[in-house]
């Protein structure tokens, strides 16, 4: 606390400031490095605890995955955009990240909603999960509205998503909205329906496991998000000749070819 | 490469799409998850090569060095200010990325490009870096310019720079730049002036020994800062009223205690 | 119509680009120059048909109205903010159009959809506009809601008010909606409640009553505080130095004195 | 001046606030409404100082000129893009505006400043306007850098820019960088290219007639397009899927067909 500070100051919990210190959630930042994880301390800093290790370990498996998804998505597109302009750097980021709404990394947190209203239909009612599954499910379809979290147009069988479920077991986390998620499929392949959960619905079951907020979860996103956003803006700025017509469909990857991690690490 | 890239696509060296295998500079990001960090993943795509676990500890101590600095920075109020108005997380998010720009997080950049031109004179005249550092700043100084990334109004001796050159050592990476930075902490203590490395002059010192480009500096303080970012606009959003006036100086932390990590970790 | 566009081409009704031809909605944009104002043209883009000259009067009023309500407003608040930190004029002027949202700005729409509301509600009932605006209200504060653009904390008789009522009297475009508010603000009176409309208030029972979609009337507000966002931008940039901490409440005016326009104009 | 304020208040000369009255640079706003333009109050509000109608006609013939280039320009594919996501209509905007930089819209400003250059030298040297301008286009090419405001790919005579001098003229304003604009056409003509001043470099040549700072002028651009800015957004909002991926390039009108304004106007 400053000297500054008066009785009609404004409370923040976040961060305490104080000459030669700071503390993030009353945790020294001077000891959290190179001691505790990004993962733990991304945790730390929207939820208030540090988190176990393992929990750290998934929380940075769950940034890895979103890290990027190519130059179509509007994030990426829209950052490149407004780079091309000879926006700064910051600028043009910002831009990608004003992309990430509803439309746009939004799944996770409405599946996360969409599963923790099955897993409290399922306590009010003590029926089985598939039968609560099929109900929820009639009742969206009724209003018009969708599942979010299943399916994908590119990919039919994301390995991402099978790692996150994996490691989330192994944290020992994995409870009823992942089990929700897995009725949810049960129920659309009962019906004939090749709806697989999606990287957006494997997270947003596993942060609602971990108790995150679904107010947050876009948020989390928008974390696992930026470094990729970063990557495009200096990309485009270095490669690319300024108010080119990008093209949201036709390019196309010419680097690295596929490799794999080396067998020690 | 997709079917319905042509000979005029653009391309891009970042990521490879292909259904069910997202690949990142290579590297399918479902074998990345849980096996490589944080820290060496951002690394990867921002330099197109993974570097060593030890490296990769050193990039997450710099993320974790500066995820949040209090509610003081223009980056938190603007991102609280828009926040306050109604604006989503994402759009508020953004304004915070927004104001980091030359006079915020871009010390880290601005030094590594002073350092680099220590190093290159050194090179070039063969002096020693302490004559050459006290030339270079005498010639800032004849400028009207200063030295980035020494010296802090609130810290005056900052545990965390400590800590990351520690890291740096300890990953072996600790060079050309860093040697320089301490020959000009040196030559204004020579001077009788306190202005030691800070923490902003560290992670340019170490960025530019990694041999990141300083263009790009400034994407990982936006990288590192944006979890600070979504903490401040979701608490903004729970805890205060819309449209309060939001004192830049008069606030006060009510957090956790000041805590520290359990001997174990 | 270009030559490159296809059967697939997406199509926009705003704007037609030839060769040494801009037309915006079928009209010629230099044949507009000079022959119809600013206000026109912001109603011709925004709903397709050119006004009268008097609407086009109005609409000048109402988008000179709004330029500027000095330092205080969250939206100039956000974009010195940015600009503090070295940010480009357009990266600093964008976060203060971000701040425009629900709680500023935001009441001339939520009060156009409430006088709607309260016109629609009469013309089903048949009852009086008093009596309808008063079940309106009582409806509204039984759900902890309130009448949105009446009332303000400094302005108790703002002349700007009177001002927009008097040209859309003139221009003779007042109609239900302006009426419902004069109904909204004589229950208020009687109830011994000072809650006059406000500026916000008028312009959202104008524009409804000129036939605008409420969800087009922030931009409205915004395309109004363009000039003074960056007149502040500038200000900013030319006056204060970087990174200062911005007191939203104790600053002063110091620009010309109160004048008056000339008798002639 | 509020009773708030201290000794300590930061300063600015835009508006003064107090109750029931709102000031923009000296006049009551409740004044301005109706008797002056849009134009004249956007030229008041930068410049300190309120024009002659005919400037503010001018000023209105610019904001005019820019209100929209349909939907190829970076400004409404990035707002577009950002609004595809879901994003708020404020959001969305202020992505557009976030690319009006160096490279779309700059052009009015760097025009200006070369026009500046043209007529100091023009002032210094004695000699005549034609010498100076083939000095400094030579100048110019030698390093590398090329005329603003000259030239465009699709308008090869754009009725815009004549229609601005013309304006400029009547209000009796065209002076020396006007002048300096038809020297460097006239130099570009006698060499064979056809490069006539386009609609950027006549705004940058009559701003700075009109004394503004070419530091403001990209300013003056963003204010003339925010109603194409909000009508684009808008279009995508109401007419358009979310997140579809959008050309650049293939896309067509399909509003109003072409028509002329009454004889009457």
């Amino acid at each position: 606390m400053t000297d500054s500070s008066t009785d009609s100051a404004w409370k923040t919990a976040i961060t305490e400031i104080a000459p030669n210190c700071v503390r993030v959630r009353g945790y020294d930042i001077a000891e959290l490095m190179g001691n505790v994880s990004v993962g733990q301390t991304v945790y730390l800093i929207l939820r208030g605890e540090l988190p176990s290790e393992d929990v750290g370990r998934l929380m940075e498996a769950m940034l890895v995955a979103s890290i990027d998804h190519g130059a179509t998505p509007p994030s990426a597109l829209a950052a490149r955009t407004v780079a091309s302009t000879g926006a700064s750097l910051s600028a043009s980021v910002a831009a990608g990240i004003a992309s990430i709404n509803e439309h746009h990394g939004g799944a996770i947190e409405q599946c996360a909603r969409q599963l923790g209203h099955i897993v409290n239909q399922q306590t009010e009612t003590g029926e089985s999960l598939d039968r609560v599954a099929e109900t929820v499910l009639e009742d969206l379809k009724s209003e018009g509205q969708r599942m979010a979290g299943f399916g994908h147009r590119t990919h039919t069988n994301d390995p991402r998503t099978n790692r996150l479920f994996e490691l989330a077991e192994q944290a020992g986390v994995s409870g009823k909205h992942v089990e929700a998620a897995r009725a949810v499929e049960h129920v659309f392949a009962t019906a004939g329906k090749q709806l697989p959960i999606n990287v957006d619905g494997a997270m947003g079951a596993i942060l609602a496991d971990l108790g995150f907020d679904p107010s947050v979860m876009n948020g989390l996103f928008m974390i696992a998000r930026l470094p990729g956003l970063v990557a495009h803006v200096h990309e485009e700025k270095t490669r690319q000749n300024p108010m080119r017509r990008i093209d949201p469909v036709d390019h196309s990857y010419d680097g690295p070819a596929a490799r794999s991690l080396p067998p020690s690490s």
